[in-house]
Parts: structure tokens; C-alpha cells; sequence
């Protein structure tokens, strides 16, 4: 037979028997009430019903393992011992809260238990105790009505009735036309215990138990009850916690902060929750119970104050605030009362933060020595980084705004940070208002490549329909502009210039002012100020200096740290010297995506470009590639002379030739007077380009290879650009990346056309420069055949965004329709142009690599889909082996912390004290389930 | 050292060197004269100098092996000792062609020389022997001619030039007033040989070698050097034949079928080539070269009236005709002359043939014992069936209407056969005319499910946009309609009504009747009468009996001994009750994919789907699918009695619902009135449902999830019908197929509305009946996670259409643009939407597979893409261990044929003989290089 299981673990006095270590047997509370005991802080005493008897419980129709009876009895009568009381006893009677606390925190979805062990008979050992028999019959009523509730099941009939217990108080007041429950006195006070009993009776037949043991027993039964109610099942489904993680029942002995003046309680932080900042942070309230801090009736003072009001408690809990920071090496969030004087711990757990905050703890507690460098690269969520970057809008303002009911919706939060301007409909009027010095809000049904240089001058993009990685999400956060997509409660009217919000009366017109808040999604009505973060001041702005900034200091010492620690680069995605400029600045190492068209839009050029498209000879389409020649090939000198030898991964024409042209009457009659042709024949063009699904069209290398002169004109420009500037003494790395290959033919194809360019203009110019051909990984056709494509191609993107949208079948342009639901429904895990799909299209990335590396070993793979500045996908590209992800300038820093968590939690899982096994090949493919 | 190399093969006599499996070494023509000549058929002496020494002159800057001149010295003598000339001789010289000869038929792509070994010495030799100095002259004048272009390198200045030699002859017939090669005489031919000679002395600087040996050697070099001539680098690239196997040449002694009246020349094939009849097949001249049979100048005689001009030779060539075929198994293709009455065999080779042909002989020849069943089976490719079971057009008729300029266009030959009728230009217009007994070709840009009534009614369908697996060429197939889809040259103008033909003045009007050859994709103006093949006659339309028809008798063979030899099982892409039943007289063994969607169009029933698509509630939404229930339910209980126990799999809804609702103006105004709803709405939910890439949008199973009551009216449907038809006796076993998953939980949603409507129905009338849920692998997800989805799948069919699109991401409606580019190129080896790409998708299906039955061995896993029919894709589909294909109608016995030849080959290649390795998985999928 097994060794007798211990199913009941006692807390109090300077020993427990459970620890921290033990949450998983104990729960949270429990394992942390017998923790703050070993520490040697003062904790009521108290003992821990185990996790594994809930499991039992369940397991077994409801009923207790035989030996547990026993067990409870024994731990009962420590907890008399500690605490001089006796559970049940007329005059000195130990009274006991009866509390769920499972693995992990459930808050408010499992019941408690007050004040247990009052019965008519106990109820006077309180009175005499306190000499406040109001206070005591309050108690009593209440654990009745608690009891009553809880265990004895009177609850409301249906959740339009009222609380039957609050009927019968109101009715009550009612009786004496009092209007607050604090002018009932200690008698009206004891009728109401009596009614509350009759009333109980009547509505379920059951008796009230005055025996404090039945009391007990019925608890413990109740709390055990609620893991599976309705309202924790969803929880645990919600925060998948499984349901046989069980919960603990902690029974522990009242104390009561209600005593008099010599008694009060608190809650604090052991430093500042918001900033960070390492000061002791929380709020007291003398004569009053834990209810009154949080119900927020009475004001609570801040803590500091209880250096004046009780010098000798504040030095205590100040004591017990070191002694905790310095044992768990947290943060922690404590609950404390003082009874009578003396002051008892009731809780300690680690705190709840902001981003900041986290930031700030992490690293201060690096350099008191308190954790290493790794536990703070572990302890922050790379997306915490955001509100060191992101402008902001004031928060007292935000709030204000809300009340006054001027948040209009909530769309998709695209493009983090805060934005305020005025609204323009179409991308040349927003170009417009802000050469006039506005600030603007580019608000459109949803953005094309068009849109660029309206997004540009915006302060923020605002669209009804889109996704995460839609067109203006992903052209956003490279900009760092502010976005809102896919709000799809905004009815937006291009021809009456207005925007009505459904359900509303709210119309709102061309002109006026709006806010986004890209990091929440919400959009309010009306201007708020905001202001960039003091991190993007001094990288970006430069508006101030380094060692000005406490918090650039912080934000700079976290960064050295991941990077030391990661092996995996980080690129960034850029096509001008600004942005690349800027990418540096958040520590890009190379550019792993420059887009060429979209340099296809600035200035002029797009005349060019659109000429290109609508020429009938190979003649006419040369002439205009030449016009645009000397243009890029200024934008590659740009970006090569800013990212000064690192390296820079351009890809070649990509997004279906009808984007660049007009589609409105208008705009066609203005075009076809510009090329001299006449409408009928560019609108024929326009037509013989329509596709019924672009994104699986005349696009990527399948136009290079139609057109090889197009190629040709890019590679010239490229290499003539990296020579002019290796003149100059800067190096010069490019990589020409042919996008949306499936078969090696077509690699080879564009590759020759690079090749043999390359060489033509290496020998015009006298001068030769090293460079790379590549491709994009992006359709699964390439994964799968990735050994034969890997015998040209020199090195590998994974182009996630495309490759989702084929793995899955799924446009996300259209995913709206749909993809809410499925992730709501949990169909799926998350949005995977989001987060990277590990298991679907992650294996193609893993196959992909494999295959690559089992032809060209030290091949180089990267990833520049957006899912490379995504924490998990970029700790996924960690596990699979890429060598680099790339991302939008202002999600690097969040990349490279996230690759840096990578490297330590690889470590951590090898360390000989985890069981888990080393992460074998199949695992990091390998479902969830 | 290496045994010495055999570098020339002698033949002769009774006794050749080489033999017919040497074809590698001595080339086709050089393996069948020595196979000849060992079998005891009269060749005329020579020796085949093999492919080895072609190799090594390439690799050897020209130059031979050393041992080569001594070879061809001791073959010469012996080949002077069988013929009794000598080579050189004045009085009886020996005079030899000398011809390339390659493991693969190119012909006319390199060079060959006749009448070798004369000169001004030996042509008095020639005179002596013939008596005819005219005949003597000319040969040696054709000869100096043939040697000075082929060897000596005097040809045209430029493409524009004349021939100098033909200038020459030109002035000569001038010079005497004769039009006329004939009126010239030997005198005046042997004035012609020393200006032939003196021309190329001063145009090359080279003089014509008098010396046989010289010119000999002149000739070999020549024959090699042509191997990598431009031309034949085309052919070869063109049809695959690698650089390295090289030419042989053949030396071969001279007979002359032109001596006079006892000597003549013919062709023949050992049967019909046309008709496949076992019957001597060919035709002959006395008195004539090779030549003139093949120019036409001279009718020449058939075959069978040798039997009267020359019996014994007849009887002699009679008695070789059988020898051959005994010999070869095969249908010869022969040339032969005769040489003052003695008989020469010149050349034997298989020959060519029709499908048609093809077939009967392979019949016929299992029938004499000449070959097995299996021979016959891999002897007939499986698309040469078509020629048994497509309505065709009369030859000479349709010869006549290309002779006359009517071919119009030519398009992919989307659906096979021949169909004729009045232009129709959309589908109601095309009912119309039906109905008035009017032949209709429904004409399209494009044709969508709306069009299904108007392509029933049709004859045959033309389409100006569109692959092979566009809708219209889907849907044909399955109809079994004519189709020539994409063809792009047709400019189809629906307002004017009318068509006209790029780079022509030819404009159609509706009404003008139009004739479609959808075997080869031709459109061609005017009426051409048509007829059903004595198969369909038999099968299909019942207006024959099985008994009178030998060419059915034939197909019911070949089918029987493929069925007992394949292990795939056939099935078949149907969703009517009379395409199933044409579906089981071609062999369908199940029903692999139900469209219901299709049915969805039928009879008023579109307006309860539209009704339901436009729903705003839940409730409006059950009331539109109740008013479907029925009809769905009649449907599947057609289905299932035709299919009479054979499964039936049902794919539930799959198409984007945007494709149920019209779109143009006036047909949104009659719906909305129909409806009962306003314009504005309609147009609204129409709006809404605009998809930027439909194919990677709202639809397949996402639609189920979305709105589960469409699922569950279509389960109930289908178990209501199932259990209806089984009340009357009948077995069913319907399957039921859930489209376009891409992760388990949509699986799971899916299925459990399906089991629990199941339940419910079967619970209501009282009657189990088994069936099976599964789903259709058609995205890279569902392959990759396929041992998940295998959990809860009972079986998979593979959806090749989607998967080759998003594997490749390429849009099949868009591919027009540029994927015929790649498949002309070579980009692409064929277009994958027509066989399967095995490399790329086929791994994907070969994974899928693995991955499903390593969850579920026994999982039953098909095919019901296009690629189902496509003979290369079935035996794909063997290969990777599938349990059947399904494909249209008429495509089955072509699946079935195929699938026999996949046993076949497997047979063949397992056999210890040939040294292939047997195939590896790895190979299954490896690449094509």
C-alpha cells in the first residue's frame, strides 16, 4: 500500500508544514499564508485542506477520504493552541474564514466563508471579547446570511428577483424608516439573525447549524462545491485551467481590524504597482474590516501616512515589506489587519502591474542584486515594451472622455500608441490638411498601397473593415503610426464625407476631431493631447538626452541585457533612409524587408509606374522602367548609406500590377490625359487586369517572370546603388529576395536575370561588390520542395503573412467575416496572422528549413511576415532555427526581447531540476491540444 | 584495361552483329535493320557505327575513337562481300546512304546522304550495270548536290537566298527552254555535276573529294556533326531527349527501286493505322524511288493490288508482314523496295496510330495470343479512349471548313467531342432556344453556377476566359458537354450580342451557328454534323445493342481485364439521379463528391436559397432551409435508389454564398420584389458579401459554422432520404463530407451537428441506418495536421482543385494570365490543374495520407479533385496508396484503364530483368529534373 497521503497541512505560530513551493497541492493562498509562517511574519493561524481531496471529492460522488475527519480535528486543535481560542466556545471562541484558493487565481469565482463558528451561544464570547455587541450581532448576521447562501443554497429564484436576505433587511430599515444598514442596532441586529434562520428554513427546509463543527463541515463542503460552478467552469475554460487542478480550502482563524482605534487594515504593494517605482505603496483604514478598503466607503489613507498615525506597526510592516521583497525576489501584493495592536499578514501574493511598472521592477531589481539578468529578461512581456514607445493620451483626460460618453467604438488595436486629429476621408485631403499644419485622421473604409503618402502625413489610421495584418495594420506599424482597423461599427460615407456610428445618433463629419487609441482599440470622439514616450525622445525624436531619462536608462539596460542573451537577429522592415534611420535606433541589425513598390508611390513616379503597366511593346514599358531607374536606385543609395554595412534584404516587385492603377472615372479620365491615351483603352486595361482573387494572382515573381525587363531595371538600380555607395568607403550588403516562388524554375528565371545584371553593371562600373540572391518562403509549394529551391536560392524568408493566408485557405481581407468567431469559439487558439499557427503552419516553416539546410547546410532563413515582432512566434522562429526575424522599426525592441526569453526559458527547460524533457523535434511542431 | 569497345555492328546475309534491344547503342533504325536481318527478312548490307562514338566525338573535339577506322574498313568488305560490289569499283562499284539513326525517332531532324561512292570513275560503273546514263547522271548530279549542302557546307546565304545548287539547275533549264527537271538529259545532268563541283570550290574553297573512302568519311562526320544542329537541339529540347544518348550512323548499301519495270518501292503497316483492322495496310510504285511515293507526284497503288501486278512479291512481303508481327508483337510500319525483282527491307519500326486504332489492336492481338492482356493495357494510353466515347465530327467534312477559312480560334480542349448549334450568349437565352428544338452552343466570358440550367440545354460551351478546371470546364466534363474554354481571341461583346475574332474581320451574331472541337480546342464557324460513338450509343443512349457493335465488344474487353487488374476503385463526381446512372454504365463504383450546391440551382428552389441568404434572423433562416428540406431530401432519394448500395458521398455546402445572388440591376429589382424586401437592403447584404479573394473567404465549412442550421437541414436531408430509400429495400451508404477544414475543431463542430441530427432523425422514424462522416483534404493545413483531424475523420478525400490552388498559390480563375506562359516554358512541366503536381501538391496528399492513417490505419482515403480522371494522377494516386479516385462520368473508364496501367508498371518494374530499383517512398514524391 502507498504511503497515507497527507490531506491536511497547519500553518501558525513560526512553523508550517506546507511552503511555497507547494501551490500546486496547497493553491496560491495556501501556499503562501504556510510560506509568510516560515518566514516568520505573523499569519492567523490556520491549515490547508489539499487540492488532491478536492479531486477526490468529485472523484467519489462528494464524499472525503475516511482519514480526513481526523485529520481536521487534529489541525483544529494546533490552531486553538496558537491562537488561545476554542472553536465553539462560549466565552473565548476561535471563530475561522473558510476560503477556496486554487493553483492558479480565480478572483471572485469560488465562495468564502466568514465569522464561522457564531451561534447564539458564541456570539456572546464576541461581545464580551469586544465590548461591541453591534459589531457582534453585524458578524453573526452576516455569516448567516453568507452560510445561508452558500451552503444552504437560498439564492435569489431567478436573476431578475432580488437577494432574499436583503429583502428582509430592507424590509427591516423599512419597518424603522432608517436608510443605512449602520443605523440598525445591535438588537434590530439579532432579530434579523432570527429571521434570516426562519426564512431559511422556510425557503429549504434546512436548519441552520449551531453547531460550529456542522458549520464547519458544511464549508468546507461548499467551498470544495463552487470549483464546479457555472460561473469557474467558464473561467477555467476561458484562462485554460484544467478542471482537475482541484482547488484548496483554507481555514483560517478571523481577526478582526474593527476593534477599536487600536485595530484597522490595509492592502499595499511592496513598491509602486504603476511606475515601478521602488516605494512602499497602499492604503489603511483604522477601525475597519478588509470590505471597508476595497468598497471604497471610507477613504482609505495613503501608507505613508501610517508612519505618523502608528510608527511602530509601519516600521513592522515595513520590516515584513523587506523581508518579503528580499524572500521571493517580487514584487509582492499583501493584505494585513491590525487587531487590537498586533499585526497579522492575511494574504501575500505577487503583484499585479502595468508594463511599465514590470520594466521598471525588473531591472531596478537586477541592479539591487535581488534577480539575475535572465529573471528579469523572463519577468517581462515583450508587449509591456509598448508603453515605453507609444505617445499616450493623458489618462485623467481618456477617462473623462469616456464619462462624457464620447467613446464611439472599439476596432481591432493595429497600430499601438495615442493619436488626436482632425478627420480626413480620403488620403489627398488628409495630405492637404496637414501641409496646412493640421493633425490628422485618416479614416477610410479600408487603405490600398494608394493611400501611402495620406497615411504618412496622418497622425493615425482609422478603418471600418480589415484585420491585424490588413494593408493599413501592416503599413501603420512600420510608419509607428497609430491605427484602429476593422471598426466595423462605423458607417463610413465617402460622398457625404461623414461617419455614422451604429446604434447611435452620433454622425460625425470631415473635419472634426477623433481619437484613437491603437493600443485598446478604442475611438473617441473629440481631441485629447498626447505626447511621445520619454524612450522615443531621446532614440527617435532626440529631444532629449540619454542620461535625462530615468526611464530611456531602464528601457536601455533591459535591451543590452536581451541582446547579450539571444543568438537570433533582429531585422527590421523598411523601404526609406527615415525609417531604416529609425529601425537603427530600436537596434535593428539589417533590413530583412524593403519593399520596392512601395516606392513606387512617392512623388512622381507612380506616373511612371502606371506607364510601365499600360505599355503595349516591350519598347514603351523599357522607356518608362527607365524613368524610374534613376529613382530607385536613390532610394536603395539612401537606405544603404543609413544602414552602413549591414545587411539589406530588398525584394523585387510583389503586389498585382492593378493596385497601382485608378479604378474611379475620375481618376481614370485624369490618367489617361497624363499618358496621352484615350479612356476607352486604359479603362480595357484596367479590366484585362481585374482578378477574382489577386492575392492568388498575376503577382510576385510570376510578374518578373512575364516581364523580365521590370527585374532587370531592379537589379540595375540595386547594384548601381550599392556601388555608388561603396565608393563613398560605406560597405554595402544587399540581398535581392524574389517573392512568391513555388518551383525552382522560376527562381532560376529571376536569379539569371540578377545575375547577369549584376555582372553587367560590376563591369560597367569597374567595381565589384558582393550581394546575395534569395527568395521568400511564402506558398506551401515552396516549403515542401524548399531542398530543390535552396540549390539557387542563397537564402530564405519565410513570408508568414502569405503563407497563413495559403496553409489556411483564408484571405485576410475577408477573414473578418468570420475569424472573430472562430478565435472567440476557440476554433482557433488565436488570430494566426497574429500570432504564428506553430502547429499548422509552423510545421511548413519547420519543413521548410529543413529541407533548405538539408541542401545548403549554413543556408540563411529568416522570417519577415509580420509575425516576426509577435513574442511567440518569434520565440517559435528561435525553437525552429531560424538564424533571423524581421519586423516593422517600432516592434524590434519587443523581438529582441522576445528572442531573448527564448534563449532563457531553452535554458530553464534544460536545467536537471524540471522533469520536462529536452524539447525534442517533434514537440516544437507538435499540437495543442 | 577495359575490354576493347564494339564500335561498328555489321549486318547482312542471314547473320546481324547488333540486335533489336540494342537500340541505345545503334540507334532505332540501326536496332530494327539488324533484328531484320537476324529474323531472315533480305536487307541489304551495311554496319551501324553506334551512339558510343557520337558520344566520344562530342567529348573529343571531334575526333574518334583511333580503333574506329580499321572497324568501319573490315565492315565495309564484308559488307562488299554480301552485296558483290566493291566500293569504288569502276565497273561494279558499291554505293551507300549513309543515315543518322537515334535511340528516339526525330524525324527529319539531321542529315543523310544517298548515292555514296560514286564519281566521274564509278558512275560509268552504275551506267553499265542500269543501262541508263540519264538515271546514272541524275544520281550522281543529286548526290554532288546533297554532299556539297550536307558536308562541304554550301548553303543558302541567308533564309532569304535561294539554294545556289537549285540557281544553277534554274539557269540550266533556262538555257534550253525546258520547265522541268525530266526534260533535262543525261548530258545536260552531267554538265550539272561539274558546275555543282566548280560552285563549290569557289563558294566554299573546298573540293569535292573524288575519292569514295574520302567521302565516306566526309558523310560520317556530317551525320554526327548534325546531331547538334539547331533544329535537332529544339526537337530535343521539345521532347526531352537528353544531349548525351547521341546519334548512330548507318552505312548501308544502296538499292534502287527505279531500274526499270521489275523494280518498284513501297510503305506499308502490318494493319490499319487508322482503323486498327487486321488487315495489310499500305501502297507501292514500280519504277520509283522512296522519294516519290512520299512527294505525291505519282499516285501511288494500295497495297492489295500487289496481288495481281506481282504476285510472288506480294506473297513474299504477305509471309514478312506475319513474320513481324509474330516477331515484334506489334504493329510494323515498313518501307521496302524492289530491285529488278528482288525484294529489300529499308526499315521497320512500330508504327504510328489512332487512339481508335490503338485500342482495336491491342484487342485483337490478346484475342490471337499475340500479346497479354497486361501488354495490352500498357500499350493504350488511357486518354485514347476518349476517341471511343466522344460525338465526332466527320473528317472530311471538318477538313473541308478549315479549307474554307472557317476556323476561328483555337482554345483549351476543355470538355473532348464535337458539337455544333446556334450561338447563345447567356443561359436563359440558351434555354429558350432549346426548348424550341434549336441546337445551342452557350457562349460566356465566363460561365458561374447560375449558368447550370443553360449549359444542361446546351450542346457545348465556349468560353473567352477560364482554365481547364475553370467552372465551365468543370462543369462540362461532368455533363459531359463539349468545352473550349479560354479562348481568350474571342472578343464577346453581351450587350451588341455578337463575337468578333482578334486580327480578323469575322463577327458572329447570336443565333449563327458555331461548331466546337473540344478534343482539339478548335472553334470554327458554321454547321458540322455530329455523331454520338457506338459506345455511347450502346451505354448511354441505349439506341444500340451491345451485340452489334464490334467497337463496343472491344471496349467492354479492355474495361473487363483493366477492372480485374487495378486495385484503385473508380468513382464518380455526380449530383443527379441520370448522371449517376450514366456514371454506373461507365463503371462508377460510388459517388466520390456530391456537389449539393448544385442542386441548389435547380427549379425554383434558388429563390428558397436566396431567401435564406438574406435572412436577418435565425428564424427567417430555418424557415427558408425548411423550405429546402424537401427538395434535398427527393434529390438524395434519386441518388441513392440509381446507386443502389454503391456509397454515396455528400459534400455538405462549400461555395461562397455572394455566388447565389444576381448582380446585375434589373435581376437585384426582380429578387427584391420577389423577396418582399427593398432594393437598398438586397444591395446592402450583397455588398457585404463582396469577398476580395472569394476562394480564401467565407465559405466551405466555415459557412456550417456560421450558420450550423444550413447543416443540419442538410443532414437531416440526407439521413431522411437515406432511411426512405432503405424502407424500400434498397441498400445506401451515404458519407458525408464536410469541405474545407483547415483544424480539427471545425471538424468536431461539423460532425457533431451531423451525428446528432442523425440520431434525432433516426430516433423519429424508428430506423438505423449506418453512414460515415469525413472530410475533404483541400487545404495545406489539413494536410500537415492530418493525424489530428484523422481522430474524429472517418475518411478523407483529398480536394485537389483548392489544394493545387492554395499549395501554389494560384487562383485557377486567374491562372490564364500567365500559367500557359509556364507550362510553354517549361516553368511548369504540365498545368497542375490538370495533373496533379506530384512533387509539390503530391507531397502534400502523400503526407496527408500517412499522417491520417498513422491515427487510423484503416482510413478510407480518395480523390474527387479534376485530377481524378487524369491518367498520370490515377496512377499518382495508386502509387501513394489511396482507396479510389472519383471523377465526371466520362472520365471513368479512362480512370479505370489508367488505374490498370498503375499495376502494370508496378508489375514491370518489380520484374527482375529491368535493373530499376523498386520504387521508394521517397521516389513516390521526389522531383522531376
Amino acid at each position: 500500500m502507498a504511503k497515507k497521503k497527507k490531506y491536511v497541512y497547519f500553518f501558525g505560530g513560526k512553523k508550517a508544514e506546507g511552503k511555497a513551493e507547494m501551490k500546486e497541492l496547497l493553491g496560491g493562498k495556501g501556499a503562501n499564508l504556510a510560506e509568510m509562517v516560515n518566514i516568520g511574519l505573523p499569519v492567523p493561524a490556520g491549515f490547508t485542506i489539499t487540492t488532491e481531496v478536492c479531486t477526490y471529492y468529485f472523484d467519489n460522488k462528494k464524499k472525503y477520504p475516511k482519514e480526513l475527519k481526523a485529520d481536521v480535528l487534529s489541525a483544529l486543535k494546533k490552531v486553538e493552541e496558537k491562537m488561545g481560542a476554542k472553536f465553539g466556545d462560549a466565552k473565548n471562541p476561535l471563530l475561522v474564514s473558510v476560503r477556496s484558493g486554487a493553483r492558479a487565481s480565480m478572483p471572485g469565482m469560488m465562495d468564502t466563508i466568514l465569522n464561522l463558528g457564531l451561534n447564539d451561544k458564541t456570539v456572546q464570547g464576541l461581545i464580551d471579547k469586544t465590548n461591541n455587541p453591534r459589531f457582534a450581532y453585524d458578524s453573526y448576521r452576516r455569516f448567516v446570511q453568507m452560510y445561508g447562501d452558500v451552503v444552504l443554497d437560498l439564492k435569489p429564484a431567478d436573476k431578475h428577483s432580488e437577494d432574499p436576505f436583503e429583502v428582509i433587511l430592507e424590509r427591516k430599515k423599512n419597518q424603522h424608516g432608517f436608510k443605512l444598514d449602520t443605523e440598525l442596532s445591535a438588537e434590530h441586529l439579532k432579530e434579523l439573525v432570527d429571521e434570516f434562520k426562519a426564512e431559511i428554513k422556510e425557503k429549504t427546509g434546512k436548519t441552520f447549524p449551531e453547531n460550529p463543527m456542522d458549520q464547519l463541515w458544511g464549508a468546507i463542503g461548499a467551498v470544495f462545491g463552487s470549483w464546479m460552478n457555472d460561473r469557474a467552469i467558464v473561467y477555467r475554460k476561458l484562462n485554460n485551467i484544467p478542471a482537475d487542478w482541484g482547488t484548496a480550502v483554507n481555514v483560517q482563524s478571523m481577526v478582526f481590524g474593527n476593534m477599536g482605534e487600536d485595530s484597522g487594515t490595509g492592502v499595499a504593494f511592496t513598491r509602486d504597482p504603476a511606475t515601478g517605482e521602488n516605494i512602499f505603496y497602499g492604503e489603511y483604514l483604522f477601525n475597519a474590516q478588509g470590505e471597508d478598503v476595497v468598497a471604497g466607503i471610507r477613504t482609505p489613507h495613503p501608507i505613508s501616512e501610517l508612519q505618523k498615525d502608528d510608527p511602530i506597526i509601519y516600521k513592522e510592516l515595513s520590516n515584513i515589506r523587506a523581508i518579503l521583497e528580499k524572500h521571493y525576489k517580487e514584487m509582492m501584493d499583501i493584505e494585513f489587519t491590525i487587531q487590537q495592536g498586533k499585526l497579522w499578514m492575511l494574504q501575500c501574493r505577487v503583484g499585479k502591474r502595468t508594463g511599465f511598472a514590470a520594466i521598471k521592477m525588473a531591472v531596478d531589481m537586477v541592479k539591487q542584486k535581488l534577480i539575475t539578468k535572465e529573471d528579469a529578461i523572463s519577468r517581462i512581456e515583450p508587449n509591456q515594451l509598448n508603453q515605453l514607445l507609444r505617445p499616450i493620451f493623458d489618462m485623467d483626460e481618456k477617462r473623462k472622455a469616456v464619462d462624457e460618453s464620447r467613446l464611439l467604438a472599439k476596432g481591432l488595436n493595429a497600430g499601438p500608441g495615442a493619436a488626436s486629429g482632425k478627420i480626413a476621408l480620403n488620403a489627398s485631403d488628409a495630405e492637404e490638411m496637414a501641409a496646412k499644419g493640421d493633425k490628422v485622421i485618416l479614416v477610410r473604409i479600408e487603405t490600398s498601397p494608394e493611400d501611402i503618402k495620406g497615411m504618412n502625413a496622418s497622425e493615425g489610421i482609422l478603418t471600418a473593415r480589415g484585420g491585424m495584418t490588413s494593408h493599413a495594420a501592416l503599413v501603420a506599424r512600420q510608419m509607428g503610426k497609430v491605427c484602429v482597423a476593422g471598426c466595423g461599427s462605423l458607417k463610413i460615407d465617402y460622398k457625404n464625407k461623414t461617419i455614422a456610428v451604429e446604434n447611435s445618433n452620433t454622425v460625425l463629419n470631415e473635419g472634426d476631431y477623433i481619437s484613437l487609441d491603437g493600443t485598446t482599440g478604442e475611438v473617441i470622439e473629440g481631441k485629447l493631447e498626447t505626447k511621445p514616450s520619454e524612450v522615443i525622445q531621446v532614440l527617435i525624436s532626440k529631444t532629449m538626452e540619454p542620461e535625462d531619462s530615468a526611464i530611456y536608462d531602464t528601457y536601455a539596460s533591459l535591451m543590452k541585457w536581451a541582446d547579450n542573451v539571444r543568438r537570433l537577429n533582429v531585422r527590421t522592415n523598411a523601404d526609406q533612409p527615415d525609417q531604416s534611420a529609425n529601425a537603427i535606433a530600436f537596434g535593428a541589425e539589417g533590413i530583412g524587408l524593403c519593399r520596392t513598390e512601395h516606392m513606387f508611390f512617392g512623388g512622381d513616379r507612380i506616373t511612371s509606374v502606371r506607364k510601365m503597366i499600360v505599355s503595349d511593346s516591350l519598347e514603351e514599358r523599357k522607356a518608362a522602367l527607365e524613368e524610374l531607374l534613376p529613382l530607385q536606385r536613390s532610394d536603395f543609395e539612401g537606405i544603404f548609406e543609413v544602414m552602413n554595412g549591414r545587411p539589406v534584404t530588398i525584394r523585387t516587385l510583389d503586389p498585382p500590377l492593378h493596385e497601382f492603377l485608378p479604378h474611379d472615372d475620375k481618376e481614370i479620365a485624369e490618367l489617361a490625359e497624363e499618358l496621352h491615351i484615350s479612356e476607352r483603352k486604359l479603362k480595357e486595361k484596367i479590366e484585362s487586369l481585374h482578378e477574382f482573387n489577386p492575392m492568388l494572382g498575376f503577382r510576385g515573381c510570376r510578374l518578373g517572370v512575364a516581364y523580365p525587363e521590370i527585374t532587370e531595371m531592379q537589379a540595375r538600380a540595386i547594384i548601381e546603388a550599392a556601388i555608388n555607395v561603396a565608393e563613398k568607403g560605406i560597405k554595402v550588403k544587399p540581398e535581392i529576395m524574389i517573392p512568391l516562388v513555388s518551383t525552382i524554375n522560376e527562381f532560376k528565371l529571376q536569379e539569371d536575370i540578377v545575375r547577369s545584371v549584376a555582372k553587367e553593371v560590376m563591369k560597367e562600373k569597374g567595381k565589384k561588390i558582393n550581394y546575395l540572391v534569395g527568395t521568400m518562403i511564402e506558398l506551401p509549394r515552396a516549403a515542401v520542395t524548399a531542398d530543390e529551391i535552396a540549390q539557387r536560392a542563397e537564402f530564405f524568408s519565410f513570408g508568414t503573412n502569405d503563407l497563413t493566408q495559403t496553409t489556411f485557405g483564408l484571405s485576410r481581407d475577408d477573414a473578418g467575416k468570420f475569424l472573430p468567431v472562430y478565435v472567440e469559439r476557440e476554433i482557433l487558439p488565436a488570430d494566426p496572422f497574429e500570432a504564428i499557427d506553430q502547429n499548422g503552419v509552423g510545421q511548413l516553416v519547420d519543413i521548410g528549413t529543413k529541407k533548405g539546410r538539408s541542401t545548403r547546410p549554413d543556408l540563411k532563413v529568416g522570417i519577415c511576415g509580420e509575425h516576426g515582432g509577435e513574442p511567440s512566434s518569434v520565440e517559435f522562429c528561435h525553437r525552429t532555427g531560424l538564424n533571423y526575424v524581421s519586423c516593422s522599426p517600432f516592434r524590434i525592441p519587443i523581438a529582441r526581447l522576445a528572442a531573448a526569453r527564448a534563449v532563457v526559458r531553452e535554458m530553464s527547460s534544460k536545467k536537471p531540476v524540471r522533469k520536462s524533457k529536452p524539447k525534442s523535434k517533434k514537440k516544437k511542431t507538435s499540437r495543442r491540444k
